[in-house]
């Protein structure tokens, strides 16, 4: 049997979310532990109520609803992703994995089905990582990966911390944040790139999360007068930052086809017109599903932040940030995602996942795969991310059938 | 006959105007029209009332002291500098300018010498620039080469206007803020660079300002996941700046021995560990003696912009911020300035300026000259700015004989 999701009804309900914490520009603005991410788990929970479920809120805000399965000795599927946005992202990143699961069980409650397993849906807290670091905050508490004391004393940049804001929001649930024992999870999420619409594909199949290593190095410079300073007086450390971002961009492609760099964050002081930069903060960052050449960019990235310091005589401090490994998921999960796109008559490609997701997390405890949705020219974390309605169905429909699929309906 | 200022005054005097607006770190805190600035003003008006001086205010808080002189027909020598100070600056870019003329009208006015000539002591508002652009504000609309309306109007970065702040303050006066007749423009400033220094010089005669030319450039990318987009997907924004902030550090090392360039500020969006960049802007400027290599140097970053964004595919818009042509000062002055050194006893060194000054725009309205004091290691706009007091003094007592110099002094 193959279900079905209602096409109307699962695209009102995403754009029913979509208005919590929308933007002007058509996006969300939904930071984790913020008013609006309030408003979203509220309404989120009464969807769960709504269905007759037993919901739990964990000691890190984890948000889980539990349909219960038939056999009394079976673990339950996990099914879930996350309701924060980026700041400014789009409506897709996230959402999307939360309302496809809550649509399968909107539809396995009308049509009355059951499953052997039960089927738990989760939301996970501070998904995205930027009001709050680390990203992937209370799938990572969950699992143990991080340390939940210390999590719950991260700020964001006004020296708020997490404790303080789920208190506040009231999501500071009494349940131990650890898993007792799944059966498997699953999470469906927009590609955030872009090959499955180069491929022509209408949905992926996710084999695994590429390793990462992200690091930030912080020169030090001196600060002079733009105008009487000779060339040859200065140690300019915004000169020694431009070396490396240039370095990272080069990187990559000397290293091999999926490797990615970035820099994405800069800080200049004193940041004035006519001032030398004295102090210049960078992050920067490196992917690929190896995660030798993982670790081989962050050599040459170290190589060259030496490099550049030694150029312009300045000083540096480099540290890390984060390193994920590299994930490779489980294949009966991964076979359970694929049977169901060709079930169900989707063109399919199998991938790398780019990004970090709360699935590389569970990956570590229980059999895990993922379901991809198209990115419309792999746009994300912007408010011009798109995922058209039939793209998203047929994840959503792909994802529906794995679950299923997984915790065995009953028929 | 030669003046000698009393050393230990003049050094107290110093210390008590670096207590207004002073850092833990040993500088000054002390923007244009902010508090402390107001404190300042007040504590140097009560000087100039305490010599007995005529005190005026012009509409864009100018401060004028007159003392003055013999001869009824003759026209006034301005002498000054500013007291505003950079964001955490030093104590005596601007301030040792104010107190050595200060200290010159103590020394007549206790001697009981008089001059021919009157002379008038200013302080210009808003010198540094940098809570209100431009920079040079003050002197820049008493010559009329800035628009009295239009330079009101101008905000900090809270949307204060300068005019609020001039009323706030209590330095809106009623004078027109435009020149008289005037004699002749002495100004002292400390070198913020390195050559009298590396010369051994105990004080600089300052033939002329350099000119420059200041520019920004916008690079307008795509905001993408720094995961999952390839990276021959990318249009970003930074990497386009990091080639230019390169590009401006190359270009003054192909053109003179005394052009200079520089990237001071950087504004990068979204700004986030995990999102290439897609709006970048970039300030950058040049400066050199002639002001052919300034247009050359301009032209080639220019150049090097072109070739950024169109390596990285990305867009962007340049704008001018300033342009000040460089400025040879009149040969009587820097004479005077010259004979006053060398009859004092100092090693003098003739020098172009490198930063622009208050000087540059008087001497579009009157014959006009610089002092400079040594700048240990040419250190300016920090806290780490430092002058000998030896230094101190020998360049304001260079200072008090040029101005009574051309003033006259009655013997």
């Amino acid at each position: 049997m193959t279900l079905s999701l209602e096409r109307e009804r699962f695209v009102e309900t995403m754009r029913e979310q979509a208005e919590i914490g929308a933007t002007e520009g058509g996006g969300l603005h939904r930071l984790a532990l913020s008013d609006e991410d309030k408003e979203i788990r509220d309404w989120f929970r009464a969807q769960l109520d709504a269905l007759g479920l037993e919901v739990r809120i964990d000691e890190f805000g984890n948000m889980f609803g539990r349909r219960e399965g038939i056999d009394p000795d079976a673990d339950p599927v996990l099914v879930g992703s996350h309701l924060d946005s980026q700041p400014y992202g789009g409506i897709y990143d996230g959402a999307l994995g939360m309302i496809a699961p809550l649509e399968l069980l909107r539809t396995l409650e009308e049509e009355g089905l059951e499953t052997r397993h039960p089927i738990e849906i989760v939301n996970w807290t501070n998904e995205e990582g930027s009001r709050f670091q680390p990203a992937m905050q209370g799938s990572g508490v969950w699992i143990d990966e991080l340390d939940l004391e210390t999590e719950y004393e991260t700020t964001d940049e006004n020296g708020v911390t997490v404790r303080e804001e789920l208190e506040r929001i009231g999501y500071l649930g009494e349940e131990p944040a650890e898993p007792g024992e799944y059966e498997a999870y699953f999470e469906l999420h927009i590609e955030q790139g872009p090959y499955l619409e180069l491929e022509g594909a209408d949905v992926g199949v996710v084999t695994g999360v590429v390793g990462f290593y992200w690091g930030a190095t912080t020169f030090f410079g001196e600060a002079d007068h733009s105008g009487p300073t000779p060339m040859h007086y200065r140690s300019d450390a915004l000169v020694a930052a431009a070396d490396v971002i240039t370095g990272v961009r080069r990187i990559p492609g000397s290293l091999g086809d999926r490797t990615v760099g970035t820099v994405g964050y800069v800080d200049v002081e004193p940041n004035s017109i006519n001032i030398v930069p004295d102090e210049v903060t960078i992050t920067w960052g490196f992917r690929d599903p190896s995660d030798e050449i993982v670790d081989e960019a962050k050599a040459r990235a170290l190589a060259e932040v030496e490099t550049a310091a030694e150029r312009e005589g300045v000083g540096y401090e480099s540290e890390k940030r984060m390193r994920s490994e590299s994930v490779d998921f489980a294949d009966r999960c991964i076979e359970a995602v694929q049977t169901s796109a060709d079930d169900l008559g989707y063109d399919s490609m199998q991938l790398y996942s780019g990004a970090g997701h709360d699935a590389a997390h569970m990956s570590k405890v229980m059999d895990t795969s993922m379901v991809f949705a198209v990115s419309e020219e792999g746009k994300s974390h912007s408010e011009e991310e798109y995922t058209s309605w039939d793209d998203c169905y047929a994840a959503a429909n792909t994802l529906a059938n794995a679950v299923v699929r997984v915790a065995g309906l009953e028929e």
